[in-house]
This record gives structure tokens, sequence and C-alpha cells, in this order.
């Protein structure tokens, strides 16, 4: 590992490694301002801005922009999520400069050309309702609404239409004025790349950058919970629930995810074998945990028929309470290698470990080394998971969102009482 | 490049590529026995039997399948396509043996049990489902069949829910018997591999097969083309075009590909910047070219309003027109590049490398070396993409499928009338 690591007198950070052998590098820049740092009548700001810094600047037009990434066979694209906006190129290692020197022009010199907004609204309303027209993507929006109601954390990152219709040139500017910051800002970059360059080209590009504004404007997340229906007349009753889960600094954090994998992760997990495998009730099962700055989500999505949603509701509650009461050290052992091959595969790719740079130095202010992390996933027993588990079948706060022929499912207080059995 | 490539003597191939520096690899096997390949009344069978392995073997039952893979850490999976089924795993490099080991078995001693047919049944009808809920999948289907109705290649994968529901234990062990032959079947290994341990452990385990069986038991495909409309209630209506384009072996492929690239392969191409950037109608628009062993298709989709359906549409033909006509070497030139450079970039992963590896060895019986493909590409000329684009404006058979609020969309003849015009 050649991981090396830089902070501007402005406090933007830029950190690279170098990745013998490979003739490509991924370089990006992830910036602390996402869907939850938007006030009620701003959500989609952050979105929309992440779509406009590819509709010109004051040297390049849209085009142009495309033309100079792709001339060199290059890919540039971005996502907002709701801690983050991020942006980032795909290149051969000769044309990280060039790169560079693009992601630069579209974060500093955005015009928010005023006809363009309004062709760019266009498209978000066709992405919106595209996410609409998928059952299983749109189901995480409601989710994520029923876990942390009326809060930032639990708003959509694309925005209502109501509310993308409306946004102006002054709405959007404002939001860079306040988050696009330099101290918010990392510059990662893994593969053929070359460290004292990229930090002398941040210095000429983002070096004038002031610090300054509200380091965070948004109040730490509440898991609420509670059950979200819509009915549609779908193939499928889409059910997707969802547990109280640590943040991304809380030790707790690896019990979490090693206990997820165990649950629901891989072909041999319980829900996997329980109600794939043993029952046949759905194609695709799983259960993930994902985590936030102040908080966590331990999540379980499947699939089945409306006749079927019920059974799916009831068993995977069972399963859930039986993992937590009789895990195995053969289980958790597993759990722990899927994680650390999952890692160590990951980092081959250029895309993942400069996606790991900017995530390890925003959560830890550091890039901890491999054997670190392994250390640490290493530390967490089978105590830990049964108690993890424990907490999450029967006292975390949870959430529901079902979506399809969901007339027949079982309701909020039965599955509660079930879970409580 | 250190591709090493042996034949067994009953005609099972296997093909490895050492990379150095990696920790990890991937393995898989790919066998000439897709969706194509069915008759009428076995449609759904390839797929069908893609999930049957990993449902027990006389060794191993399904929970002990997943349980051997994940216990190191490693990943198995498996996919069916209309040309090839094909079963692959990720692991670290010193587990390839044991990859190895278990792929071999659930190839060779699946034991179909009855009773988990039943569940199986269960689990690809939900899968069926999944597939007719997401619009931007499902689509394809139908325009494939629309392409090539009545034919082998026009039926999907997964095969319709009544026959699914029907299919017996015999109906697969028919389709194994006749198709899973050792010449129809390919080993690709990539990343920390050791070709001569899998040679011999090939020759182990799949050596005593009996070459065999129909070489092909499919007619040649012939693109007929027409017009596929359904209408339903969705955010989006839902449009994907398909031209007849060459097939694998054909030397007109690469100009196909690159033209496809120049018309909607990224950020600069024709349709990306005329419809999505210029008039805001879309979040996705795309063009590519997939090829057959004999025939292929140039797909455009994308997805806007029912009320801007018909101008995407119209649009959409005269883009393709107006490229046919006046692409410029600048245009080409950057196509080119993208194609160079994805290449290059996806080969540096294991698995994208291995499935290269048993792709050219299916196509060519060799795998070309990268310089041999960059020539080849570098070969086109601007002359060659406009006839090209010329063939596929005017004269080449088409098929449309529309999906969602259609209503107002114009009517094929129309259509064909914009075309021609």
């Amino acid at each position: 590992m050649s991981v090396e690591h830089h902070t501007l007198s402005n406090g933007f950070q830029i950190v690279t490694e170098q990745m013998p052998g490979l003739e490509s590098a991924s370089i990006g820049v992830w910036i602390k301002a996402g869907g939850r740092h938007e006030l009620p009548h701003q959500n989609g700001i952050a979105h929309f801005l992440e779509h406009m810094a590819f509709k010109g600047t004051s040297s390049r037009s849209a085009l142009q922009i495309a033309e100079a990434i792709e001339d060199v066979g290059g890919y540039i694209n971005a996502y907002t999520s709701r801690e983050v906006t991020a942006y980032y190129a795909r290149v051969l290692k000769n044309d990280v400069p060039l790169a560079f020197t693009i992601l630069a022009d579209i974060l500093r010199n955005s015009v928010l050309d005023k006809k363009e907004i309004e062709t760019e609204r266009g498209v978000i309303l066709q992405e919106i309702g595209q996410s609409l027209d998928t059952p299983d993507d749109v189901i995480f929006d409601w989710l994520q609404e029923t876990a942390y109601p009326d809060q930032p954390l639990g708003r959509t990152i694309l925005g209502p239409s109501e509310r993308v219709k409306n946004f102006s040139r002054g709405d959007l500017s404002s939001f860079i004025e306040e988050h696009y910051r330099p101290e918010r800002m990392i510059l990662a970059a893994a593969g053929g790349v070359d460290h004292e360059a990229l930090v002398k080209m941040a210095e000429d590009h983002f070096g004038d950058l002031k610090a300054g504004g509200p380091s965070e404007n948004f109040g730490l997340a509440s898991f609420q919970g509670g059950d979200f229906r819509k009915a549609k007349s779908l193939e499928q009753a889409h059910m997707a629930l969802a547990f109280e889960s640590p943040s991304y600094r809380d030790k707790e954090i690896y019990a979490a995810q090693i206990f997820s994998i165990a649950l629901g992760g891989g072909m041999s997990s319980r829900l996997f074998q329980e109600i794939r495998e043993k029952r046949g009730l759905c194609y695709t099962i799983f259960a993930q945990t994902g985590a936030f700055s102040d908080t966590g989500m331990t999540t379980i999505y499947a699939g089945t028929s409306g006749e079927q949603l019920g059974d799916l509701a009831l068993l995977t509650l069972d399963e859930l309470k039986r993992a937590a009461g009789d895990l195995t050290v053969a289980e958790v052992d597993r759990s722990r290698a899927q994680m650390k091959a999952g890692l160590l595969m990951g980092l081959e790719s250029a895309s993942s470990r400069a996606e790991r740079l900017a995530r390890m130095v925003q959560i830890w202010g550091y890039v901890p080394t491999l054997e670190e992390t392994v250390q640490k996933i290493d530390a967490v027993t089978v105590d830990d998971l049964r108690r993890y588990g424990e907490h999450i079948a029967i006292a975390a706060p949870s959430a529901l969102a079902l979506y399809g022929p969901v007339e027949k499912a079982p309701d909020w207080a039965e599955l509660q009482q079930r879970r409580a059995a």
C-alpha cells in the first residue's frame, strides 16, 4: 500500500494510492453535501446541482465537457447520496491530469445557465419517473421516509417533482456557496497516479477556495420507524424492512455488518436458505447494513406474490429472531471470511479503491490499513453478534414498507406482536 | 499476457490467464446451451437447469454448496443467455482448486431432486414476476420477440410461467444429456491461476464426458422485425428499437459497434446530446450493438413521458439518419478511443478477463491479443461507419417495442415513413 494524504491550508484534502501494474486510474472529488444537508424547501437541490455540473462551464459547453473526457476514451460521472455528492472519472493513467482539469472546471466554473436549467429539469423529472417505475428502487425511498419521518435523512435524494419543477438559479447557486467549501472536499485517486502532481494541481485549482460556512446544518437523525403500505397492481409484492443500527464511527458497526451477512448476505445465509432455498417464496432476498454519520439501518428486502406476502413477512421476523438466538461460530467465521475477501477483491479495482480512500478520510481523517480493518473484523465475537441480533430482533425501532398486491399482508400490530413473541 | 489454452481429447477446453499481482481469481465454465438451444416446449429449461445446479449434488446439499464457497469468502453464481449458460466463482487465489471442485460437482453430479424442483419452480416464478415489474428490463424481451418472431432466438430466457409450471425432472435431465457435452464446454480462469493444475483437474473431472449430441439443433435466425406496443399506467413511456446488425464473426461487427458508440454510447454521442442534453426529453438514452453467432442487433433504448413519446421516437430516427450522413472523423476517433480504453480498463478485473477468454475461444477458437483487437478497431474508417449507419437508418429490418402510456405514439407506418424520408 502506498497511500499518501495531504491537506491544503484551506482544508481541501488530497488522498491517493499508487497501484503498481495498473494502466488506468480512478479520480474524483467527494463533497460533504448530500440530500440531508438540504432544508425542506431545498429537497432535490444537491442532486440537481450534480446534474448542472455537466451542463457547461465558463470555458466549456456540455458537449465540450463530454468530448474532452471521451476523446481519450475516458468516462465521467457523478452521484448524490444522503451525505455526499461525488464527481469522478475513469481514464488511462496518462490522462489523469486531463481528468483532474475537467473535474476542477465543472466544480469551480459551472455557469448554471438558465436555459440549461430548464432543459435539465425535464431530464430530472424523467429520472424521478424511472425511479417510480422501478418497485425495488422506489421502495427504499419509502422505507427511508418511514424510518426518519419529517427529517432531512428521511427525504429522497431526487426530491419531489413539485420542488424540482420550481428550483431557480438562485436556489442552486446559494447551495453551492454554502456547501461546496474546501474543508468539505476530498480529492481521491487510485491506480496509475502521481501524488505530488495531484497536490500541486489541487493547490492551483482549489487552493483559493475560502473555508467557512456551516459545518453541519442538519440536526442529528432519530430513527422513528413505522409502517408504510402502497397498493398497486404489480406481479410481485415488495417488502423492505429496516432496523436502527450503529453509525459508521460506532464500534458496534462491525457486529452489525457481520450479523447482516450471516442473516442475509449470501447463499448460505439464514434468509436465503430458509425463505428461498427451503420454501421457494422469493427470488431476491437479502439483508445489509448501511451507516450514516449519526445512525444506520440494517435492511432486509424481498419480493414475492401477494398471496405469499404474509408468510414472507412473518417467516422473515422468525428467522431474524432465530439467528439472534442460535448463530453458530461456523456462521460467524464464514461471514467474517466473506467480509474480508469482499474487501480484498474490491480493492483490486481502481474505482472501489478511490471510493474507499475518500470514505475512510471522511470518516476517520486517515486511511486505515487493510490489516487494521481486518483486525476489527476478527475482533467481533459470536456474543457480539447475538447481542446485536437480539437488539434488532426485539428492541430496536423498526420500519416497514410494502408495495404491490399488499392487501393480504398482516397488519403492523400483528407483525410487532410476532416480533415480540 | 500469458494466455494458455488446452483441449482435452473429448473436446473440453481450458483457457487461463495469469495476472501478476492479483490476490484473487475468477473461474467459470461456459457451456454452449442457452435459450436458443431450446425447442418451443422446452422454453425456460436452460435457465431452470442453471438454478437446479445449486440445489444439491450426490455429495452436497444446497446449503453445503453455498457453505463450501462462502467459508473461504468466495462467491458463486451463474447466468443464462441466449447462447450460453455460465457457472462461475470469485475466490482468493489459494482457493481456486476448491472453486473448481465445486463447479465440477454442480455440473456433473446435480441430483435434480423432485422436491427441490418444486421449490425452485416457485423461485423462478418470482424471478419472472420481478422481470415483468421492471419496465426497462422486460421491454427488451418484447423487442427480441418482435425482432425474431416464432424463432428460438426470439423467445425469453426465463420462459413463460405456464411452461415453467410444468417442467418435469425428465425434461431437465434430457436437456443436460443433450447439451452439456464436453465439446460445448470451456473452462476459463483469470487472475492468480495455475494453468497446468487446472488442466489436470479438468482431465480428472471432465475427461470422462462423452462427446456427441447435436452440434447445433437450432436453425439460423432471421431478423423479421415489426411493431409491439403494450399500454400500461406507468410514469414513463419506454421505447426500445432494434436494427439488424452483423453476427459476431462478421467483419462488419467493429463498424457496427463503433457506430453505436458514436450514436448513443456516451455523453458526447449524438442521441445523448440531441435528445437529453439539448431537449431534456429523457434521463436514460443509449445505443449498443450486441451479436450472436448468426445475427445481431443494434439497439436503442430511452424512457420519456407519454406526452413526449412521439417526439422522442421521431427525433431518434432523425438522429440516426443524420449520423449516417455526417459523422465526423473526430467522432469516429473518439468512439474508437472509448472502445479501446473500455477494453483495457475492463481487463484489469479478473472476472471480465475470464469472461473474455471464454467468449474469444467460443467465437474464434483462440484468444486474440489486445493488439490484434486494437488493429481491427483502428482499421474501421469513417466511410465504413457511414455505410453501416445508412444501412440501419434506411434498409435494415427494424423492430420497435413501446411500453407504458403509449397511446399518443406515432403508428408504425408513420415511423417507417419518417425513416424512409
